[in-house]
Formats: C-alpha cells, sequence, structure tokens
C-alpha cells in the first residue's frame, strides 16, 4: 500500500503539471487572439487545430493510443474555445 | 504576425507537455491499478477522483475557471478508464 501511496502522489504531481500547462496554453492562446484581432476577425481557425491535433498525434508514443490522445485534446479545444467566448456550437467538430 | 507565430510554437510546446504528462499519468495509474490487483478487485475508486479534482481546483489560478478544468480532468478521467479497459458507463460520473 505504502507504494500505491508513493504512485499516487506521482498522479498528483502529473495533475499539477497538466493543470498548469492547461492555463499557460489558455494564456497564449488568448494572447494570439488578442494579436489576431488587430490584422483580422479571424478568430477560429479549424485548420490550425487539426494541424496541432496531427503534430500531437504523430509524436504520441504511448501508453495512451492517438484516438484516446486527439479525444483529450478536442475536448481541451472546446474548452479553449469556451474560455474565449466562442460557441463551438457553430463550428464545425475538428 | 511573427508575434503570432512564435506565440504558436509556443503552443506546441505547451501541447508537447500535456501530451508527455498524459502519458506519464496513465502509465502510472496501470501501475497502481496492477498493485491493485493483487490487493483487492476494487479497481476504480470515485472518491479518489473526486479528491483528485477537488486538489486540482484547489490549485488551479486560471485564467481557466475552476469549472472548465474540472471538466477537462473529468474527460481525462473517463478516457484513462477507457485505457484501463473499464467501462465508464456503468460507473458512477465524478
Amino acid at each position: 500500500m505504502e507504494k500505491i501511496q508513493a504512485l499516487r502522489q506521482q498522479v498528483d504531481e502529473v495533475n499539477e503539471h497538466i493543470l498548469q500547462s492547461l492555463n499557460a496554453r489558455a494564456a497564449l492562446i488568448k494572447q494570439i487572439r488578442e494579436l489576431k484581432d488587430k490584422v483580422s476577425s479571424d478568430y477560429f481557425d479549424p485548420e490550425r487545430e487539426e494541424e496541432m491535433l496531427r503534430n500531437i498525434i504523430e509524436k504520441n508514443e504511448g501508453p495512451l493510443s492517438g484516438k484516446m490522445i486527439g479525444d483529450i485534446f478536442n475536448h481541451i479545444f472546446k474548452v479553449n474555445l469556451e474560455f474565449m467566448g466562442i460557441s463551438h456550437e457553430k463550428l464545425p467538430l475538428v
């Protein structure tokens, strides 16, 4: 059980990394959007999301499958649109 | 546009961190499950998920809201159950 406890602590640490990365990601996307606001009204870029997803899945070495990773990242993209105040209902699902 | 390019590169780097963290997390959870297999048949621990979620949201400093972070982590938990071959349909939604 001590081993389980130690592994759980590692999971907590990884959770915290993911938390920080998700927030850092949202802050970056917000900056990009602010810069884009100045040059165009093209807020949402589905091609960019597809490209990101391709890159991510290409780099994936498991144990999670490409489908699983894609599933999680699509959810991250969706929440990010929500964060930016963009309704994803109107948008194509990437 | 160069600034946008630089920010996009940073997003790619954060994506890669998230990718690595998700896989590291899945590998740890798999180890915990293997240890648990030896001591009990209690594979899924909804209380542990709730505890993790509470910890994560408590540590959240934004810009994503607690609800958004919770939403993403619930999705990560769901995909992890899938990875472990546990149907989440039978399980309570955390």
